[in-house]
């Protein structure tokens, strides 16, 4: 297979093991070369980035992750709020066995802090509980519609998911603790242990700290999803919910936040999750979602091609649209494969949290008609942002297949008259 | 692409429109031209069954069906009763939206019965509840493993999941509603509206009369699954429940249950679920669940590869394992690519269902212990039931890629010692 050429700086962004950003120096030789030889025997087994031949079909390792991992069936964009299950779902490595010691599960807030905390569920719960309906969606949403394809999760355009989170501001904790004069920034660890590319990890992830305390979107560290304890796969107990970015920066499982006094470098931050063109590319950070708007395929489906099937006549189009940068301002549907765009309506948003606009980080609704005509057709939406922001007519490709939000196109065969 | 030729028996079994098991005959000559120009129209979206080419890697197709429904991530096995979203979903066409009127669902049973019956939510309630512990595995499970690959729902191992499913039983309804002295099956019909292959249909499966009326296994009418209203993707309002059966008998969104005098010819019936080894063979139905063992695979996991890492030592192995024709007796273990087995434990079923034995259709647990050593493994585990059933070693091939209990394999790396 080609693209396993060149990839020292992908691969080898990290060495730590164990999922610790700091290891104490001076390792005894013995241990060092143990160390070595771990690390040399994980990259047998974990491969670096690669991006698919083009005559390469999907292959069973990506199938095995999308059998696990799902998204959200379209039709289930008929619900403002995502049913349990139908939100999409990403584990990296295994949902840890969390459920057994929920009851004792520690949150432990320290580095640049002047009171470390340590902070069992029922702690979390006695502070003032703030909910907040947010939309979320995998960085990693639409990779398989690349071309070339990296090779990784294989999401079409289906990652996403609404739900209202209830929790703790990170502030508040944040603000309890008491950040040094000198941190910067604020890593959180989760209990989901596995090797990427070489390297053994926990979770790892973090986020500036203006952003941490941000007002809004305000960071949660959130018990409950729609009203319910965590479910297993989406963090329980306890995760981090982050407004307007990406799914990789909503740590699950969480065990700790570490405030440090210099940027993070671990492996989700600094060799994963960053728009790069070529393996030896920097590359920017993944961050905020990019506006994207989905359509629910109207009509039914055939089984194998789920191609959609309607009658002819005036056929209701409606869908979601969201943006993790500003509020979505407009949405154009294309009923002739781009060709054309018309404005769709945007109905005023719901504002579930009350008066304050607590869920501009969630999807909003757009609605249209279209005039059915027998024959083959391809529907497509495309959000535009407050901030100016709009999806792409041609794929936006990078190496990780991040942020790809090139319109959706639904084919759609309508009947011949009069049946 | 092969394998399109000679499928006119596999297409072509049904060309009823719209669902209903009988049409009324002598339709006007012009209705008639209108009815084959919207099948031909259909069948140009809807292509026959194949089977993939040596070369060739899952398909987008294969991927839309594989990103919407999903399996149960293997870790989740060390549940005893599956959490909501982790439970495998297998939807043919669109989740109905049933929600917008579960108020005023009804249930219909007819066809030949002397009292026809019309049933709501309230007046099913009315009836004592009933909870069996079902496993539940999609009849296509393992079918993306088969060499060549039938296309289609492109499941690996992991098509499976356990429940608590709480409702009527059918057979109580039946004698309400008062089977006439010829009727040989009930013809169940769901919401879900689709294509599939050519034939436009809403999801209709039979049973027996003398499986649908059975004592043990007991078919449930089920409207909770883990004591909360069944969810929109698994069938909500209303479904079917068949123990011992593969996941199609189970039809969800109930609307209808009709007793018919005639075995039922319908599309899922006659055509799609049937054991065959060409387009032309007539083949057996698929019916009950083979038996199968499943392992919570040891150790983490590398991302992208799923290969299993562990330490040197002593691990503890388990998992699952069930059948749908007799209780698992014996579970075989090989930790050298099935080179030897040994017999694992099999712990003495819990009875959540009481003294009766209702969890019989539920998995069993398994476990034994592996003195893992530096380098690479396959684990595998293989079901024996108490009717003689055993996994095979080689794999039991058929078109629609149905049944295949193949013994999963597990790829293990073990570290070096002293990490």
């Amino acid at each position: 297979m080609g693209g396993r050429d060149g990839e020292a700086h992908e691969a080898g962004g990290q060495r730590e093991v164990g999922g610790q950003a700091n290891e104490a120096g001076g390792q005894a030789r013995e241990a060092h070369k143990t160390h070595e030889a771990h690390i040399s025997a994980l990259r047998a087994v974990s491969a670096p980035a690669r991006v698919a031949e083009p005559v390469e079909g999907i292959s069973q390792e990506e199938l095995a992750l999308a059998a696990r991992n799902h998204g959200l069936p379209l039709e289930a964009l008929r619900y403002d709020l995502t049913p349990p299950g139908l939100h999409y779902v990403l584990v990296h490595y295994d949902i840890p066995d969390a459920d057994a010691d929920a009851d004792d599960w520690t949150l432990t807030v320290g580095g640049r802090v002047r009171t470390p905390l340590s902070l069992d569920m029922t702690a979390l719960r006695s502070f003032p509980p703030v909910t907040h309906r947010v939309t979320m969606e995998c960085a990693g949403n639409g990779r398989a519609r690349l071309t070339p394809r990296p090779v990784s999760q294989p999401w079409l355009v289906e990652a996403v998911g609404t739900a209202d989170w209830t929790g703790v501001p990170l502030r508040t904790l944040l603000a309890e603790a008491g950040a040094e004069p000198d941190a910067v920034e604020a890593v959180f660890t989760g209990a989901d242990h596995g090797v990427e590319r070489g390297v053994e990890q926990d979770y790892q992830r973090s986020l500036p700290l203006e952003d941490a305390t941000a007002d809004d979107p305000e960071v949660l560290v959130a018990y409950e999803m729609n009203g319910a304890p965590l479910p297993p796969q989406h963090g329980h107990p306890l995760r981090l919910v982050v407004p307007g970015w990406y799914g990789m920066a909503h740590v699950k499982w969480l065990r700790d936040i570490a405030l440090t006094s210099t940027p993070f470098t671990g492996f989700q931050q600094a060799v994963a999750y960053r728009y790069r063109q070529s393996p030896d590319d920097l590359g920017d950070p993944v961050t905020r979602i990019s506006p994207r708007a989905l359509m629910i395929p109207p009509g039914f489906p055939d089984f194998m091609s789920r191609t959609r099937v309607v009658r002819p006549g005036t056929i209701k189009l409606e869908g979601r649209a969201w943006s993790g940068h500003a509020p979505v301002t407009k949405v154009e549907v294309s009923t002739d494969d781009g060709e054309s765009w018309q404005e769709a309506e945007l109905p005023l948003p719901e504002n579930p949290d009350g008066k304050d606009g607590r869920a501009r980080w969630a999807w909003r609704t757009w609605r249209t008609t279209w005039r059915a005509t027998p024959g083959t057709h391809v529907l497509s939406a495309r959000a535009t942002d407050a901030a100016g922001h709009s999806q792409p007519l041609t794929q936006p490709w990078n190496r990780g297949g991040f942020g790809n939000n090139l319109v959706q196109r639904i084919a759609v065969f309508c009947l011949p008259q009069g049946d």
